[in-house]
């Protein structure tokens, strides 16, 4: 018989997967700091938020003091965390998953030469790192194509459409052109893939090599960003299942990566007796936005998941209730009237107490029913009411 | 579209019951403020915590400061607040439920009487506030019977039991005698009911008077502590549950109860071709430890639909997911192997970072199931793991 093991864990980032890491945390006695460059952020107040930033200095020692000797590791939950700022870290105590899952994650060239390796499909691409190879590169090149930023990309930033080689000059610009693509990283020409559907899995992989899969999720995005997830995603047979599951499994294995991290597919449309292929476009080394219905849809959350495996504690299940079909809606920058919100049954709100600006995610919102059909009359009344400013 | 409304609530105790309410609380933009005795709390980790007591003075303000103008309330967790302390606070701000279901709660004769006046059945009783009235009301009750101090009785302390005349003079010494009984409620002599099993129904009560009852469970306790309960009780009938619930929604209205409260129930065998008899035993006004299922097992748990309901917002669904089965454990006196209990699959951990102590709750798991079959296997795999010291 023991008392509570509490551990403190450290976080590079303090957003919203910082909160709700340790609203996962708290109930198994593990308490989270977080590093983060503001003040004010959505793990405020569920753990103290040291706010210098991620540059190397003193306070990096204070962030890591005391975790080692109380059994903690360090983890992120910020992809554009610097590579250094973690391995400085690495002197001061076990950080998972390895600085080497997020160096690869930050650099889509990197990651995409990592889904080659691993006999894992994905667009054509080209590597680019000025405006004069993307000239040259635009000529041999199926148009439309996307350029886009090899660092520092997210939610649809440091993108642009090419639809015709004189695009090139202006989209080059775009993305920010010889000031900040040129010697950081480069940019990639993408292959616009005319899919059908987004699919994606999250992995979370043991301590011990372990690998366990969330059922896989259907995703719908605006203007780059997430509005919707759909689990288990509809539609997805054995063989597709076989090949999402092998290819998340694979990239975890490879980067030796311990916690969770999440793979997104482009589905294309089989046409002509040629089956439906999956494009792997980008992976996460962290939780994501596609696997927050897991916090009320799966027996485990991919929060808690994370926090089992750097913990180096058993993994959890990562099943969902029999027959159950979850949805996740983004309410992005603005808040519909939380009355209504409330009024839907069963619909779970979370809030990240962030304030509203057009583009941001400030919360979601869960509805996990037992039938595909109530399901979708939920999702269908929750998305009449949000993300119409 | 709107910003989030975060909102800040005062709750009086920091026990594991404000910790819930408080982890319930910030998905929806609602941060607790608590009032405690002690600096160490459950609830620290996840709120301020005020911890000079409850008596009246100038720390009672602070706890209230600026809760009204932030939209906020106050409510409790811990049914043993002074309820001067309740009333004083509600000079700023408002507290819910009223300080009158504190009141009766607190006193078991006036429960009873509550009880009674609701034509609610209960074990028979008779007041009793000297030794010398105990020794007269032993002549004339059933024996054996219970003699319970009807104030701050808890988790089977404050109670005696009676065999014989005999024993009233021992009795009234364990239960406290005229040291802390006589002048400070008295006790009652309590009949001992044959019961066949124990049930509860928790229940929310709306600003609107809306009364939504969770579906009943069924409890164990041992030495006078919960130790399990199972949820929907197997082998309620319509009839029952209707009664169960009329029970429940009557001593909410009666209160003009705010928030949760739950009723205890002794079901006796049925015999004869008499039917089972449900007797309430007693009533809390708050959230309860036969409610922490509902954390999973609900479409909302009884934490956000208590704060839902202190904050006048819409109650949520108390459904639980069609054709699941839920089983809640506590942990008492110590944990065992952390790694073996996270090894059962989907088993939740619920740790409150308590101290060991002998009888103390330290924490409780959770079972959702799709079936009564698979629910009792995982149960019967916790219940061979836990409180065995």
């Amino acid at each position: 018989m023991m008392a509570s093991p509490t551990v403190t864990i450290g976080i590079l980032g303090a957003g919203q997967l910082g909160r709700m890491l340790a609203l996962a945390g708290l109930p198994l006695g593990v308490r989270c700091r977080f590093l983060d460059a503001k003040p004010n952020c959505p793990a405020s107040p569920v753990g103290e938020v040291i706010h210098e930033g991620f540059k190397i200095g003193p306070h990096l020692d204070r962030f890591a003091d005391g975790i080692a000797a109380g059994g903690g590791v360090i983890t992120y939950e910020f992809e554009n965390v610097p590579v250094e700022a973690a391995e400085h870290l690495t002197e001061h105590a076990t950080v998972r998953p390895s600085p080497r899952s997020l160096e690869v994650a930050q650099d889509r060239l990197r990651e995409r030469e990592l889904f080659a390796s691993l006999r894992i499909d994905a667009p054509r691409h080209a590597a680019v790192h000025t405006l004069d190879e993307l000239e040259v590169a635009v000529g041999d090149f199926p148009l439309p194509a996307i350029l886009k930023t090899c660092r520092m990309g997210y939610d649809g930033k440091g993108q642009a459409r090419i639809k015709s080689p004189g695009d090139a000059a202006g989209a080059w610009e775009t993305i920010g052109g010889h000031h900040s693509v040129e010697g950081n990283g480069g940019a990639i020409l993408d292959e616009m893939i005319p899919f059908e559907r987004e699919l994606s899995v999250v992995a979370v992989r043991g301590i011990d090599g372990e690998v366990r899969c969330y059922p896989p999720v259907e995703n719908m995005h605006r203007d780059g960003i997430l509005v919707r997830s759909i689990a288990p995603a509809p539609g997805v047979g054995e063989v597709m299942l076989a090949a999402l599951e092998k290819a998340a499994a694979a990239v975890a294995e490879e980067l030796d990566h311990v916690g969770v991290l999440a793979v997104e597919f482009f589905e294309t449309k089989a046409k002509e007796g040629r089956p439906a292929r999956l494009l792997a476009n980008e992976f996460a080394p962290r939780v994501h936005n596609t696997g927050h219905w897991t916090i009320e849809g799966a027996a485990t959350s991919q929060f808690e998941n994370h926090l089992r495996a750097v913990l180096a504690m058993p993994l959890g299940s990562t099943e969902m209730m029999a027959g159950a079909h979850a949805a996740m809606v983004n309410i992005i920058g603005g808040w519909p009237d939380r009355e209504a919100l409330l009024r839907i049954p069963g619909l779970r709100v979370h809030d990240y107490e962030k304030s509203a600006r057009p583009g941001r995610k400030l919360g979601h919102v869960t509805i996990v029913e037992a039938s595909e059909g109530a399901m979708r009359e939920k999702l269908g009344a929750v998305e009449a009411m949000v993300n119409k400013g």
